[in-house]
């Protein structure tokens, strides 16, 4: 079978008479669409032509049913960023959206292709119109940030952010992060806010808003539908469970890792459920922890000290790494090691000469499943003789908690203490 | 109801008359059995008396249903590795068992309760009789280390041992040895040997040989199965699919990690399922993959270099490590960055100074799951731009393939090139 003219124009986009933008109308053989011609989805097949209805849905339709396209008018940025959203309301329960970057705030440059920070959220709100239906919903901007560039610093800046809203009448606040780094911003945020007497969410997205099939419209719906519902404290990631749009999982932000580099359910609790599911269908939350945060006292500790090293440990890990670490004023090593808590018996000496210049050395695992048992090998039962303290949690949890404990603590026994109390249910 | 003696006598098993490695004959209700007294299972409950039966297996009985031991002999060595094996068979084909240490060739220390390499694979042998109905062992030592304890070095004298059985009429050559850095071990063979005739498979435990629920003798049959089954070459590695004694799994030595710290079924095929399934009731053989070793030639390259340095990326990661990397002839750095293949911007500076200072940069994602794409975001281009190499393969795969081309090439064009080609199905 020939391909037919539409198909010939898609796939020449650059002769193309359709653009990018431009509102069109597409005749198939069973129905007919009106939309903004959309830029075609990076991780599929490319038989489909994209486009956006005006309700703000994306929308696929095979290139071999079309019959015929019709330009209604030509590409705007407008058409692209085209949805309009309610006026508030003042009965529903009033929601902050603290907006820091990353895809979920991110488009598609038609021009190069690369995918970067643009919108507010603002913009985001407008983007995502439905949102307005649940609640009433005050967006401000932190910074605007992929969040492989988010550092402690900017951390910190969302952490006093959010303070500044303690005393306000808002049921939950939701941060709009990237994902890359978004599981190490919910551990620090879980210490530094502890006892918050709201609720904080971090959602992210996969795909960019303005792409087809994008997760960042259900994962803040939901965001917002488990803020609306829970009525406790706590810091949450909530993103897709998998690639099926109808249920949003819950992660307790100490637990949370990303598992997968581009899946939409690429969020999981380390080593057990996510502790909520959040239903599309009608909004109904699932609880499948015991865990609830519900401290008293919001001590508002926010501070961090980034002194702190992670050292992935492999077969042929050069001690005089570490040996610089220690000669370099570093206050915290935090050890990934193998299995249940080793590494070779080759960075004893340095290890040894750390614990000695009052340097905490903590010990994960890569293994990323099971927990650390530092008495059952001799390796393991050396090392804890040499002062090193096994840590129960996921290794970058275990990073964020020492820079926290590190600024929060006058002096390494007290830093150990602090590890090694439960603070945000961040152990395994 | 009260404890009977018994479980009085095996709960203050210091004052008791029963001593580990006693023949004890133990009379309960419905049974009796003969067997060694055996130290009790750590990880459960201790309501069980365990003992070794004289087929090699061991049993837990409940200490409530006992109602009467006796003692048969004394504690002797010989009663805890007290098997015999059969002569060889010349019918039978021959495999080689290589012993490196590790779990499956551990013991525990009754005094300590520690567990530390004590067999060689002669012992192996005497502790798995079974082994010897499948095919005509030989086994032989290379070295007694836990595998924390293995550095390149090590790999070296492992290859070199198989390399002078290049020439035999072995079918296969089994390497025994510890789980926490087998994978490691795995891919440096993988690619040190790759052409290699027959197929070699390491094989490990979780338990050691002399605990109840030991996996050691399931692990190291199926080992033997698939050497003896399976017509072509590879390296491999053999473990338990899951908690199941049913199933084995046999993994793709450059695609497998350890995902678990203390699970029998660990061992996992990163991003797709393992290359083969040996099913333990009648030995056959399930292939899960099209990946076929058939390299005509063995090139026999084992060198590699250490000059290599694997940096996980955390926020916060300061440059000036980076920098002392770059300064101290690292000729390789293999960056573990976030999500597609991302790395903070404080970075980037140093990036571009190892490049310039012809050290190979290269990407994988600490997502464990998902491949690189340095394409889509921002980030992603302008790291490529510096020249950043997309590596599509495991972290702990790419540091050991590093150390291997680095080790095998003139400079960094040959090393790159040898690092974007496949070798082993190292790619995702």
């Amino acid at each position: 079978m020939q391909p037919n003219k539409y198909e010939v124009n898609y796939n020449v986009r650059k002769r193309s008479k359709y653009k990018i933008g431009d509102l069109i109308k597409i005749e198939c053989d069973t129905d007919n669409y009106i939309g903004t011609l959309m830029p075609r989805y990076q991780y599929t097949n490319h038989d489909n032509i994209i486009i956006k209805l005006q309700n703000g849905y994306n929308v696929g339709i095979p290139i071999k049913s079309v019959n015929n396209i019709t330009k209604m008018s030509k590409q705007t940025k407008s058409n692209v960023v085209h949805q309009t959203y309610n006026a508030k309301s003042t009965t529903l329960p009033k929601v902050l959206l603290l907006s820091t970057g990353g895809t979920i705030a991110s488009s598609l440059d038609y021009v190069t292709g690369a995918v970067s920070p643009t919108f507010d959220g603002n913009e985001i709100q407008k983007l995502i119109p439905e949102i307005s239906k649940f609640a009433n919903i005050d967006t401000t901007g932190i910074f605007l940030e992929s969040s492989e560039n988010i550092i402690p610093s900017h951390w910190k800046k969302i952490a006093k952010k959010i303070i500044s809203y303690k005393k306000s009448q808002y049921v939950g606040i939701i941060i709009s992060h990237g994902t890359d780094t978004m599981h190490y911003t919910s551990a620090y945020l879980s210490f530094a806010l502890s006892g918050f007497p709201i609720p904080i969410v971090l959602v992210g997205s996969q795909r960019s808003l303005d792409r087809p099939s994008s997760d960042a419209a259900i994962n803040l719906i939901s965001a917002i539908r488990f803020v609306i519902g829970y009525k406790s404290q706590g810091v949450f990631v909530v993103m897709h469970e998998d690639e099926n749009d109808s249920i949003a999982a819950c992660h307790i932000g100490t637990r949370v890792r990303k598992n997968h580099s581009s899946k939409r359910g690429a969020f999981q609790t380390v080593g057990g459920k996510p502790a909520f599911l959040i239903h599309n269908e009608d909004g109904h939350i699932t609880q499948n922890t015991n865990k609830v945060f519900n401290q008293k006292f919001y001590g508002g500790k926010i501070d961090l000290d980034t002194r702190v090293s992670l050292i992935k440990y492999y077969p042929g890990y050069d001690s005089k790494l570490l040996e610089y670490i220690i000669d370099h004023n570093y206050r915290a090593i935090i050890l990934e090691g193998t299995g249940l808590g080793h590494v070779g018996n080759t960075l004893y000496e340095s290890i040894k000469k750390a614990i000695e210049n009052d340097i905490f050395v903590g010990m994960t695992t890569q293994c990323i499943n099971g927990i650390i048992q530092m008495n059952v090998y001799e390796s393991g039962r050396k090392l804890t003789k040499l002062g090193v303290t096994p840590l129960n949690m996921i290794p970058e949890t275990a990073v964020v908690k020492a820079m926290w404990a590190l600024g929060n603590s006058n002096n390494v026994l007290e830093m150990k203490k602090i590890m090694s109390k439960n603070v945000a249910f961040e152990f395994k």
